[in-house]
């Protein structure tokens, strides 16, 4: 790899651009330690956050032995060896009403009817099937098949036990989690709050999205899209306006976002002369400074990562692919990261495999991403139809349905061969 | 796929149980239009809403012809045959800035240095990269390498032309969609409204989740968890209470909630008595009334599918994990259809390979839905360990990653086959 690295160096003339493995690796390396900062939500607010404790269960569920079939509940030793042939004969001495907390239960040898959900009587061990059971009158049965003690029943605890450890401090919760929750009686839960993104647009041609741009000028597009991808993530983004190229309104923005989010990303005018200026006004921010300066991809080469003090900051590319594509690959571990979110072990990406449909070339020793379009075929593998255009071009984002990545070490794909699709969600 | 019903039928002894496919090709025919109603929201909310209508570009993107390089803006005449032997002088007789509208341009011969994004000054048709120019003085360069017309120019309309088609009415919005309808000066759009599901728990055993149950009930944590269901599919849950075992109580509370929602789903009770009271009340509200009655499926085979006038019904099985299964087959189509989504085509799950850690058996002619966790293992496929454990038990829920299925014409799956899970998101 570190062959690879030195090509990429020599091949596009800046020392100091990494491979994204190294970018990764680094900005691992430099991610703050995550927030402390908890709320406390009821459960119906609470869907997509991350718990910020480890849960413990207070109570048994279920409370009591339920049923889990409709039937009679019965000790499980009066109907041993009951076949077709020998039935075992049990008296339907009683019923269990769903809710109901039954006091006392059937005698030896009789039995009460219960619902799925309805709690076993005292001295009932299991729960005899209706389906293997004959109705003789109102009050007596045939029971043609034996049920071992604890046979459709589920026990006290036998989901969670008192004490139980439900859900590790980091998980985001998901529906099911909630559920349980709601179960055991926690009706509200301790969540790390939202991670907080400010965004500044950059550039003295940039205008605000909903103004009508003088000559010259241009809208800007990216503080909105790159918000977007902020809430997709669950995080808040707030947007701090756009900074003209000048060092002294660049920085006060910079010092104002940094003092109120955890994460600032300056979303960068394409020109250079901007870009200098984004890189000589994040470097001013405190250290270690910026970790990441240019990575070998394509596209969204020219990102710059930074830490300052607890907080980071990026320099997006100005191109709206590279901008998306760079908040996509380092913009969002950190999210993640400060989020408390520990389990982010599974991909959390949608992929489909799908025949690639053209060659595409890439440089060796750069990681190249290519918007495809997925066309889904009755009976035959999906077609990835790669969408060529300038970076610059928003409209190419807006026809894929996703990205194939040609990995550093290749030198492109070929048509037909079957590539992982990743797909916009 | 006749002879597989028969079987299922015979086999589980219910005339009108369906296959899974059946019951999906019923509730495809049964769906009720798309609502109408709409909202127009600022760009900034509107992430993951459905566009109400066709989006037409009101506006050429960019509005001028724009460098996409730093470099010179030149006539491309004036490059023709250049090279490092033979270069091409010019001399640079200005400079666009950006956000700048150049009124005039450089005479032949001539040139002005331009950044990414500058517009292109009259006269020229491309720009020549810094890097193929060798600076002679303050005031002339060498040009290296040739540039065609257009080089390194995105031109007007190049992006999006002025009345093309933007995004097609029933198109989600996802982040570079925003982006796009910013660049064109769309500050808001019309969507349509959300999706509202009315959730009604049954059962005399349940009470509210954040109540104490007394001895022999226990909180209600369904509708809590198909809330959370719902609310991931961007539509809007309410919640209408517990209806006792009661006829009329619970009549009143579907007429209740069919007038302000286009779903209404009944948390079944998982006794026999209150779902038969859910069927008797569903099939009052109106025709076509059920058209499924349980799917041979494991979890969630008592499953209810209603329509009544424009609204859909449904019974969903008592037993949590029953419940989030159905809700995922049945509810989820109809809630994406009746959001107006038109491009549902693709795959929205997250799925990834793994190896099957054992044995699964499955009766044939019966869909088994097998909850599991799945371990990433360094170098190695990830390993699928399959959850076993009784449907009424939410736990096992909460430590899946996902699901597998297994297919109707199986009749299970062996250890160590590769397997796909569909990750819960």
């Amino acid at each position: 790899m570190s062959i690879g690295n030195k090509q990429t160096r020599d091949m596009l003339g800046r020392p100091d651009i990494v491979s994204l493995n190294e970018a990764l690796l680094l900005l691992r390396q430099h991610l703050p330690p995550s927030p402390a900062q908890k709320v406390t939500l009821p459960l119906d607010e609470a869907l997509g956050r991350v718990c910020a404790a480890d849960i413990i269960s207070p109570e048994n569920l279920p409370p009591y032995s339920r049923s889990t079939m409709d039937g009679f509940a019965v000790r499980s030793m009066d109907t041993f060896g009951a076949s077709e042939k020998m039935p075992a004969y049990l008296e339907v001495s009683g019923e269990i009403f769903m809710g109901e907390f039954p006091e006392q239960g059937p005698k030896p040898g009789a039995c009460y009817s219960i619902a799925t959900g309805g709690i076993l009587p005292p001295g009932t061990d299991a729960v005899v099937m209706l389906e293997h059971t004959v109705a003789i009158d109102a009050s007596m049965i045939e029971v043609v098949q034996p049920v071992a003690a604890g046979g459709n029943v589920i026990g006290v605890g036998e989901d969670v036990s008192r004490d139980e450890l439900l859900l590790s401090a980091g998980h985001r919760l998901r529906p099911q989690d909630v559920g349980l929750l709601a179960g055991v009686g926690l009706a509200s839960i301790a969540v790390f709050c939202r991670v907080r993104v400010g965004i500044i647009s950059t550039g003295d041609e940039i205008v605000e999205h909903d103004q009508l741009p003088p000559p010259g000028k241009i809208r800007d597009t990216n503080s909105l899209s790159l918000a977007a991808q902020v809430r997709k993530l669950n995080a808040t983004p707030t947007f701090y306006g756009i900074a003209s190229d000048n060092e002294e309104s660049l920085t006060g923005m910079v010092r104002e976002a940094m003092a109120d989010n955890e994460i600032v990303l300056l979303s960068g005018s394409s020109s250079v002369g901007t870009r200098d200026l984004g890189e000589q006004v994040i470097e001013k921010m405190g250290l270690p400074g910026i970790i990441v300066h240019g990575v070998a991809i394509k596209p969204g080469k020219p990102v710059i990562i930074a830490r300052a003090a607890d907080s980071m900051i990026y320099g997006l590319p100005g191109h709206p692919v590279s901008a998306a594509v760079a908040f996509d690959l380092f913009v969002r571990p950190a999210i993640i990261h400060l989020a408390g979110t520990r389990d982010d072990s599974l991909p959390v990406y949608s992929m489909i495999k799908a025949r690639l449909m053209r060659n595409l070339s890439s440089a060796s020793g750069r990681t190249d991403f290519v918007r495809v379009q997925v066309k889904m075929i009755q009976g035959q593998e999906p077609e990835a139809h790669p969408i060529l255009g300038k970076s610059g071009a928003l409209s190419t984002m807006v026809k894929a349905h996703g990205f194939i990545e040609i990995a550093e070490k290749l030198q492109g794909l070929k048509e037909g061969e079957m590539v992982e699709v990743k797909l916009f969600d």
